[in-house]
């Protein structure tokens, strides 16, 4: 081989790690609520510890009432927001099965993927970028494809929109098909309601209106969709007593396979991978202030604070993106005003204010900003500030916009709330 | 749907995190260094901020450095050690293709499991556990089967052997093989030089001789490995420019799909998943600590004090478990005497001393005991404190040792050291 000299020898010394106060206003991630990083810093316990499964025992409890459901398969996916969808379809679905797709946004395209890389037989509906779907519409497709799958995403963050899902369930099942939704952008911001909307298998993130950093992956899987998991069930030869238990139709991971996953959480905690120790002690404390303040209450606030982004932004002269009657509640989107420099704005409001507000992907990239409002940052003095801070740069970039009266209409939305009007 | 009430309802308020204070000499996961806690509850920057470049820019010079390597593609994995594994797996192999696994315990027969899932042709060789392949063994088997990777763990925890790897990239490049190797739990702690032994995909975990979290998993793959990846890339819909790119046999994974985590990585930032900000800071930091200290002396530290433990277990009058020329230098196998229950003896070393050590897997199931010296814990009192607390359980459960003499062989080991013998 080369004996070219390793990197190391001619490496600067690399500094210790000091990052900016940063204001993070796009919709995820956030930033995390100082009482989720002081919990980070506990002391390690082993995988085995008893106090391990107790913590692990009661992450469960809390993401149960966040998901306001009694499903005893409600734990985290040691990944990104994205490794519990992957998770989720891997699991459920074999090579060949029917899957329903409905796409109004960029992770409408990445379910659609995540399903082609299963080797599912893939059907998607479309409506055009901020929509949402009637559900005659999906009913409808689900008529004509009899999917194994129904794949929806609540909170399309690359839109804004806000998918309605009451009722959604109780069509899948009549026509035999499992629900999954991709709560990633909108859960805890947005109500929620695994059981009473029937919805089979939920995922989300933590970085959004959990408060917590990105790396964790809650979901939440349905009696009837654990049913079909199980089928594929193998237990892995390292752990297994005996004989490896192979099933045909295998699931097609190791790393997500959720029967095992169950194991690993359930009373048998039967080995898998190692738990992500201080990320569950994250998820723990950003599950313990959502039970604190009360999920409903949580939502509440962050739907008080995204009116009066949204209030703020229209206030100052800007036109709002999208159907505003589905709009989530914490993400906010914002036209760019013609001729306006989407990237240069940006960096001024970074450089000069330490805000981050982002654009959007695909058919909106540099056409909207989106503003999120989450987790701890779902607060008024966070809206005034990026509010202010925007309608400055604007200003001073020579577009037509008043700053001061976007700030007045963002508290008088508070002020309404207040006095109860 | 049921209209059971949500457990939240009569749900305990639970109470804020407060784990006990372990010493945990278990093979992994160690204690979490103190410095590297403090990192991760640095403030939290969005995933495009110049800073956050910056930072994924010297974890990956660093982590180079660490696996002896110019491989521009070296990076983490979102996910614990197996997460990295699967993705390699994954990202090389398709269906079809022949793999051949090295399978001498545990995590080969983890690294058979995952090729089967990748529905590889897979062939496995083995040795009894507590053996290493000799390389004549491999390059035999490569000759018959015509692998397009050749799969092998350098420390296998279950067993704690260390397998030699040494001229063997050169074998399977004579033959067209790529070879991938797990260094999970004995990177850092024992020799791996990437480049010098033409190992073209190694992956490890953070929570052994790193000292940090579970949860984040680095990876290196060379330039002869990214070809083979990059002829099954496809770019993402919602973030290709135009149409989206797909080659045929697309790599099955989105999240593990490599080639998009490079685009990710590399001067393109082209967003696939949002990075675990906060681990990434405990990466910068653990990995910081290594570079520091320069990791041939970390290597020898932590060979240093795996002698002192296994020192002090035949000190006591303790067996040590498996071939000890070619043992890892960061775990201790121990021989559980005739008639000793182990999971008691654990269980009260755990209670009373706080002490965490581990047993094993599979035919080594409750014959023998696992010492980690690991990151941090990689140090003489751990060490001390390890052995005299497990000699003083075994002695009041009637065992005959002498943990004196276990604590003067440890420390004979460690004068010998200071004084240059």
């Amino acid at each position: 081989m080369a004996t070219t000299a390793y990197p190391m020898q001619t490496t600067p010394r690399i500094d210790p790690l000091d990052p900016p106060h940063r204001l993070l206003m796009a919709p995820g991630p956030t930033n995390v609520d100082p009482r989720v990083l002081a919990a980070m810093s506990k002391p390690t316990v082993g995988q085995f510890d008893p106090y391990m499964f107790k913590a692990m025992d009661e992450v469960q409890t809390m993401l149960r009432s966040i998901f306001k459901t009694n499903n005893t398969q409600t734990m985290v996916v040691d990944g990104t927001s994205r490794s519990a969808i992957e998770a989720a379809f891997v699991s459920t679905i074999a090579p060949g099965d029917p899957v329903l797709v409905c796409c109004a946004g960029r992770f409408g395209m990445l379910l659609k993927e995540i399903a082609e890389r299963c080797d599912a037989e893939v059907h998607v509906i479309e409506r055009p970028w901020g929509e949402v779907f009637p559900l005659e519409q999906i009913e409808q497709a689900i008529i004509e494809v009899k999917p194994k799958l129904v794949a929806t995403v609540q909170g399309d963050t690359s839109t804004t929109m806000c998918q309605p899902l009451e009722g959604l369930g109780d069509i899948c099942h009549k026509y035999g098909a499992l629900l999954y939704t991709d709560a990633t952008a909108s859960m805890v911001g947005n109500d929620l309601r695994v059981d009473e909307w029937g919805i089979d298998i939920a995922t989300t993130g933590m970085q959004k209106c959990f408060g917590g950093p990105s790396g964790m992956a809650p979901i939440t899987v349905s009696d009837r969709a654990v049913d079909v998991m199980e089928q594929r069930k193998s237990i892995e030869a390292g752990v297994a007593d005996g004989a490896q238990e192979i099933t045909t139709n295998r699931i097609r991971s190791n790393y997500f396979d959720l029967p095992q996953i169950f194991d690993y959480w359930g009373p048998r905690h039967l080995n898998h991978h190692t738990e992500a120790t201080h990320m569950l002690y994250a998820m723990h404390e950003a599950a313990r202030i959502i039970v604190e303040e009360g999920i409903d209450n949580v939502i509440a606030r962050h739907r008080l604070n995204g009116m009066a982004m949204s209030a703020a932004i229209e206030g100052m002269g800007l036109k709002l993106y999208g159907d505003q009657s589905h709009r989530m509640n914490d993400v906010i989107g914002v036209v760019i005003p013609n001729g306006v420099d989407d990237a240069a704005i940006r960096a001024q409001l970074l450089n000069d204010f330490s805000v981050e507000i982002a654009s959007s992907f695909g058919p909106l990239k540099g056409t909207i900003w989106r503003i999120g409002v989450m987790g701890c940052n779902a607060r008024k003095d966070a809206v005034l500030t990026c509010a202010a801070a925007l309608g400055n740069v604007l200003e001073r970039n020579g577009v037509a916009v008043t700053p001061g009266k976007g700030i007045e209409a963002a508290l008088a939305v508070y002020e309404a709330f207040e006095s109860g009007n």
